[in-house]
């Protein structure tokens, strides 16, 4: 340790995966550094890996440890994966939150459903104004994505300038909020950067972004020429994407719809906010049931297949008393999410057997991505001319690829994966240090973690099945009767065509009485035994090891 | 009824799903039709859908029940879902199997490793030879796939002429194997086509396929480049494929090794049956390690992220004493299908994270497609000018689509999922009927049905964890001490703090003093008590309601 001030980087999620963003800058002497939070996002669960759990929340516990120096919390954007963990978390960290009016809203109300006080939640105005905490001086500098008021944070110490891009995008004509400012970002960079922790989600794509201006026109001739009810989907955040089809519907002579909560909730924010103008009037799904539906366009959520969002619901049938028919036309006005292919799929197949017109975003004409691709993450490079390129916001592969490409650029590309801790300032910029950090998972109303078992449990079952047994050892540790025996999750019968739980029940009836005195003393001995029989049976059966549980009851003396 | 000799198409699994395909053709008065079968495949389970389940196999039980009809077993090519489920199934249809040298190596292991007897499969010559059968005469037209000797069934009865696609594209150069034969589909149109059952998986890529000969130019120079190690994966059954991958090697001055047991096992066969020529010499995994690894290229097993194939094993470490590391290259050639976009990522993920350079096909380069494009299907159509298609193959949005492409130029095209039987003959063609099928699992050794509930009790674990409940009652229906509690899948502690577990217990131990006699007596009732209990408990505690099994054990009277 030295006094030497120094200033640290640290991703605590969001670097060597898609999702779950949350990142740690630090200024002061080591173990005395004063911190403030870049994002707290969560990741969402699948069957796959964490069956049954809610969400994903980045383990916050080595902030939790150092709560009393962290200044502040800011939050880049209103994504869930940016802001999405900050009402469950909020209670363990305890700073103040900083963001932009419609990042508040939301930031707000997840405060609130917590149980916390939505007044942590500070609401600042873009750059240049700086908010000051502690020794840091941060800008929220606009930036275009999918979602409103988006920033970049320019965060300044001492020991010099950095930037952390948030989610981005090179658009010249967003049509809602704000446009990429060429002029303010040479300004930013006129003062010299030395470090550009930089979204990488697009990296590997090789052509320039395409601008949200160039949707509209096809969307509204997609419109004018459907037959039928015309329903839209697309991520509800996305407000201008969601104008754009909303005025592609009135412009095609058509009433407008919002199905499902989030749509809703996220047009009243954007005009809260002041940052949407101009939406049409809207029907609610009830009134809209009186409209012919072939003048009737519905904006529903699901886009990503969700099973409990309106595309699926619509897909499955009636939905609010709408119903699709043949002829009806759909659009997904979205991209598919990695690992959402199959549910989207199953949509798009319950609609395709209704006889529904499907469109979606393989045309390249009804859907633009809200990251930038490498050409424009290479714009950014070369207006801010940093010394350091940290790629964030994205798998090991993104973050490999984008450090290459700023090395082939003359920077220093640093590859800094979650729990890594570097060093930005000094003479040698580098990983210092490996924390622990990981992922806590919110499981109905409880935090679980990561390794602690649980959900390892829950896969065991779901992949072996499961025997339960129920033995009674008496007061002189005589076991008491025939074992009982349930089968979960596992056929009722094998090769020999026997019932399983009798086969089960009748070999541990013959092996109970056999069992040395010491085995039935000791219950883990026991359960040895016990789990030794029932898998035997059940390899011979059915040729398949299954979970045991075996419970015990010793009866014991008055 | 009649006595009239009709022809019926009825697809038992592959029309409304890609996998599984097993599709039926009968001839005969109704009810007294004799059958042929066209391929016999599997599907492949998954966490979301199947947990803790092998294979995916069709439901014949409705073919089971007229076996006697049956008249043979026709397998179009070699691939795991159309030959994977004859071993599994073939004691239950029990008739002879017909197809072409390579896929009977394949079909003939399989029966073997299933305990028939592999002489029940017929090698068959291809088209013009026919095989007579009942009242079918069927042939075997070769096409270009993805695998060798891939065919395509003319099938012939008094009521005219149907053709089978199996899973093609047009390829006149495909390096191994039989090229499109224009001649040879001129000559079987010619005589007039009443129904093309037809492969539907491109319908919706716009673009006319590309030949597997504009892939060695690419490949060739790519290995040349390549400092380290070289590895590529593909599907091993892509017989052209890997001797393409070896042939780049050998130009590139490396010694090939195949790694993984499909990849020598498809080689192999590919030789025997005479279809493969001039592949280089390779070396085993053991030899391979005394080459420098500079000079080495490994072709191996896993391009679909299969945990337990040779890509994934690199990916981790050391496997067969083979280490990749930075500067070594990773090729797929192959193509992700949908589903496995997960998998495949963290493979490569974990391949950037040791520094290895990885190509995949988004750049087009290599890796085409075995199947038919849109523009190519329609070759087909035009060369045999059907009177009726039907789209096979494809999820449900692909048939629909195919069968509006077909109507449109002037065929019948009709759409027919599983279980739809169409009448082809006759003067109105179209679904006369729809029987039962769905799909089997088999789970270790076991078959288990679909709607058994075996699967969806394991989901339930896995969702929502599980409470075991073990209570003692005596030979007078009175509750013997208290209850025993295990938890498998839950937390330990909830909101209180205090172990779950004995919150349980102590509401139990609360409630069952309390319970009417009736209840005690009554095993349903006491267990929906028990039930309400833990549920409650956890509910407050976790916020999750976990599946419940009781154990009661009820002691006898001497």
């Amino acid at each position: 340790m030295s006094d030497r001030n120094r200033l640290i980087y640290l991703p605590v999620g969001g670097a060597g995966e898609i999702g779950m963003n949350c990142y740690v800058y630090g200024y002061g002497p080591e173990g005395q550094e004063r911190f403030i939070i870049a994002d707290i996002g969560v990741a969402f669960p699948d069957m796959d890996g964490q069956p049954g759990v809610d969400l994903i929340l980045p383990d916050v516990t080595w902030l939790e440890e150092r709560r009393d120096r962290i200044d502040g919390i800011f939050i880049t954007h209103a994504h869930e994966d940016h802001v999405g963990a900050v009402g469950h978390l909020w209670g363990r960290l305890r700073a103040p939150v900083y963001c932009r009016r419609f990042t508040a809203i939301h930031a707000m109300r997840k405060l609130q459903e917590a149980g916390h006080d939505s007044e942590q939640v500070n609401v600042v105005k873009a750059y240049p104004d700086v908010v000051e905490v502690g020794p840091f001086r941060v800008q929220f500098a606009p930036v275009s994505h999918s979602i409103p008021e988006a920033s970049a944070l320019v965060i300044e110490t001492d020991a010099g300038r950095v930037i952390h891009s948030g989610d981005f995008k090179i658009d010249r004509n967003p049509m809602v909020g704000e446009a990429f400012d060429e002029a303010m970002w040479a300004e930013i960079g006129e003062a010299g950067v030395l470090a550009y922790i930089c979204d990488s989600t697009n990296v590997f794509s090789r052509n320039p972004g395409r601008s949200e201006s160039q949707l509209p026109e096809q969307i509204t001739e997609l419109v004018k020429n459907a037959r039928g009810m015309m329903v839209a989907t697309t991520f509800a955040s996305n407000i201008a994407r969601v104008k754009t089809l909303a005025d592609a519907g009135v412009a095609a002579g058509r009433s407008v719809c919002l199905m499902g909560r989030a749509m809703q909730r996220m047009v009243k924010a954007g005009e809260e906010a002041g940052v949407l103008h101009d939406f049409p009037a809207t029907l609610s799904p009830e009134d809209a049931l009186d409209v012919p539906r072939e003048n009737l366009m519905l904006i529903v959520t699901g886009s990503q297949g969700e099973r409990r969002a309106a595309s699926a619901n619509l897909s499955r049938g009636k939905f609010l008393g709408h119903e699709l028919k043949e002829g009806d036309t759909f659009l997904f006005s979205s991209k598919t999410i990695p690992g959402n292919e199959v549910p989207v799929a199953h949509i798009q197949n319950a609609l395709a057997e209704i006889g529904v017109e499907i469109f979606d975003d393989e045309s390249g004409f009804y859907h633009v991505s809200g990251h930038a691709n490498r050409p424009d993450l290479e714009v950014m490079h070369d207006v801010l001319e940093p010394q350091i390129l940290i790629p964030c916001h994205g798998e090991f592969r993104h973050l490999r690829e984008h450090a290459r490409l700023a090395i082939s650029k003359g920077m220093a590309g640093i590859v800094a994966p979650n729990g890594a801790v570097v060093e930005l300032s000094g003479n040698a910029p580098g990983v210092v240090e490996h924390v622990e950090t990981g992922r806590t998972y919110l499981d109905g109303d409880a935090f679980v973690g990561q390794f602690d078992g649980v959900i390892r449990e829950r896969m065991k079952m779901a992949l072996n099945g499961m025997v339960v047994v129920a033995l009674i050892i008496d007061e002189s540790d005589e076991v008491l009767e025939d074992a009982w025996v349930a089968l979960k999750g596992l056929p009722e019968t094998g090769s020999s065509g026997a019932p399983l739980q009798e086969l089960i029940e009748d070999d541990l009836a013959s092996l109970l009485p056999r069992l040395d005195a010491k085995v039935v003393e000791d219950d883990e001995k026991l359960e040895e035994a016990v789990k030794r029989v029932a898998r035997k049976v059940c390899a011979q059966e059915i040729g398949k090891k299954p979970e045991v549980t075996l419970l015990v009851s010793r009866l014991m003396a008055d």
